[in-house]
């Protein structure tokens, strides 16, 4: 039997409640197709602060580095808020791996399911049927330029800094992964930027229409301001297909996409680089206010799970029959956040039950 | 009689023609209040661009900061888009003004006019009666820090640099804005930034949360994560009453809050300095697309100069009058972009026929 070393990166809040359900689904597929997965566990955010004084350690760090896999929940929650170090939030563990293992390509679907549409602020016919891809730069610009930090001023005071910095090669090779995206889906890329303000989204804009030109010409490619973006992600959100942005840009307009779908708990994500391990989570956080309580919504997670055995497994099929678990499980269980008349309101395990049940 | 110094600066795209309708009110309140203004006009933008070689020239500047209010349309348009240098695109003309006025407060409504509540993409529970004031830093952050450009690499390949640089005073300045504009209105603040991944964001919430206890313990301050903020717009805005952000945040912020509203054409702003005049604007771009047919909506250019009455020109009076006509005047006439059925389709001088009538 083939083995797949998975790592597992629970995080804080409602992580560990989540991943739970994952575990439970990992077995399942183990049964069903023969595998067997090699599972790594490991602590990440605020949780592995308090056990090791800093959010990531080189220990866990090298074992994601050798897997095959790495699915994680979500970090951070406000017991940490300016408690500790800036360099030890939770936060700077999620950032180190992405960094460290070059992941510089984040996939986020924002898609509204079906069964979910009215549970969107956004009248239904707005909605139903989304389908929007974003490809985030996840490695570089603002999160990690330099010069960064705080200083003191001569004449007294202070000043913040930070700097956004992204080279050609840099903007080429998130924006290649965007047009073989869209090539598999609706042939559209919106690529965002700020270029009437920001040189650097000037160099963006350069970069992305000569690929474009150079080799994807077939693609249709529109340019569009960030802020542009923001309005027409509100006012008619169904003209997206695959929306490319830089790291920062990519963090608003994705989590304002994921939340006009009326999904929010239901939407994985991708973060994949150049040969190593992809990382999938969640594209919720951590929920400290529903922490512990046995109601978080795992389905996001498992997602997740099943976007890696699609991208980084090689088990497509597997994926395919989580996903189609999932719709099914729908159709009766939901937990709270999803739930509307008619359904059975579970918790975490219930749902994890329906999807099991599914499968 | 008073005579009021007012600096018009129409832009591109509609700007003339919305503008056009701000002059005919300006003409109705010199009669009706007694007060006479001495208008200069000038050019800002892509128009300037092709006059003088410049989107805003020394001798406009120095017009508009000998002025009491400087009314503006838009600027920008495709026309100009790359094809000049990167300090003479017509953004820069806009950039210019805001800096060497130190228009460092930009107040933004995002406020929903009732008749218009359907008109939004969301569900009319979630806007109607919807009313934020985003109060935008204007004149620091990335869109003015230094270093910045575009570079080439030692080895081959670019870089694209822009900085974001905020002092303490720059922060507290702002900040300070957003307290007292709490008070007058529902006494709460939510300050966004990302202070889980920037210094600069770091910074920006230790300074407000320093003043917030040293002046304005009565109001109430939340601390928001942009990425989060971006959500929360969509899922629930009516939770917001004052959002205090940087200019960048600001931008894509205030744009997505003001589609929300399903009102966008109605959208007036405020950016004002610490002494000289204030800069008033419509929230809504160019529209090149439908620039020079006559049927742009002009209400947001009418409310700005509402704005500017108040703001700068110690009108209050005449202020509240425009804005009563522009609500009496929706109940008929209506542009395009607002229209519905049982209204009356107008173009953008019907709409100021309307307006004046109401007057
Ligand atoms: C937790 C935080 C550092 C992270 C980010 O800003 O990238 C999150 O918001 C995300 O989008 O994955
Ligand atoms: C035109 C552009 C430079 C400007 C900005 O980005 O500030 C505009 O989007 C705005 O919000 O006023």
């Amino acid at each position: 039997t083939t083995t797949h070393k998975v790592m597992l990166l629970p995080g804080d809040g409602i992580g560990p409640e989540i991943m739970a359900e994952v575990k439970r689904v990992m077995t399942w597929i183990e049964g069903a197709y023969g595998v067997s997965f090699d599972v790594s566990e490991g602590l990440i955010g605020g949780c592995s602060y308090e056990e090791f004084g800093h959010p990531l350690t080189d220990e866990t760090l090298a074992r994601a580095k050798a897997s095959d896999a790495i699915v994680m929940g979500c970090v951070g929650g406000p017991q940490w808020d300016g408690k500790t170090d800036y360099d030890k939030r939770p936060e700077a563990g999620l950032l180190r791996i992405r960094k460290e293992l070059d992941l510089f390509a984040n996939l986020r679907p924002a898609m509204c399911f079906d069964a979910l549409a009215d549970a969107s602020s956004l009248k239904r016919e707005y909605v139903a049927g989304l389908d929007i891809l974003f490809v985030r730069e996840l490695a570089g610009g603002v999160y990690f330029g330099e010069p960064r930090g705080i200083e003191d001023l001569p004449g007294g005071g202070r000043v913040g800094i930070n700097t956004q910095r992204y080279t050609d090669a840099e903007i080429i090779r998130i924006a290649r992964v965007a047009f073989e995206m869209a090539r598999k889906r609706g042939n559209k890329v919106h690529s965002a930027e700020k270029a009437n303000v920001m040189e650097s989204g000037l160099l963006w804009r350069e970069e992305v229409t000569k690929l474009h030109a150079a080799e994807y010409s077939d693609v249709q490619l529109e340019h569009i301001l960030a802020d542009n973006c923001a309005m027409q992600l509100v006012k008619n959100p169904k003209q997206f297909d695959v929306i490319l942005t830089d790291n920062l840009f990519g963090d608003l307009l994705s989590d304002a996409a994921a939340m006009l779908t009326g999904s929010l708990g239901m939407l994985p994500s991708a973060s994949l680089g150049s040969g190593g391990p992809g990382l999938y989570e969640p594209v919720h956080g951590s929920a400290p206010d529903i922490a512990g309580q046995g109601i978080a919504n795992p389905i996001a997670a498992i997602l997740s799970l099943a976007m890696a055995l699609r991208y980084s497994l090689d088990m497509g099929d597997a994926a395919d029959a989580v996903e189609a678990a999932v719709s099914k499980a729908l159709d009766s269980a939901r937990t709270g956040d999803i739930w509307a008349e008619g359904f059975e309101r579970v918790g975490t395990t219930g749902m994890g039950d329906a999807i099991l049940a599914a499968l």
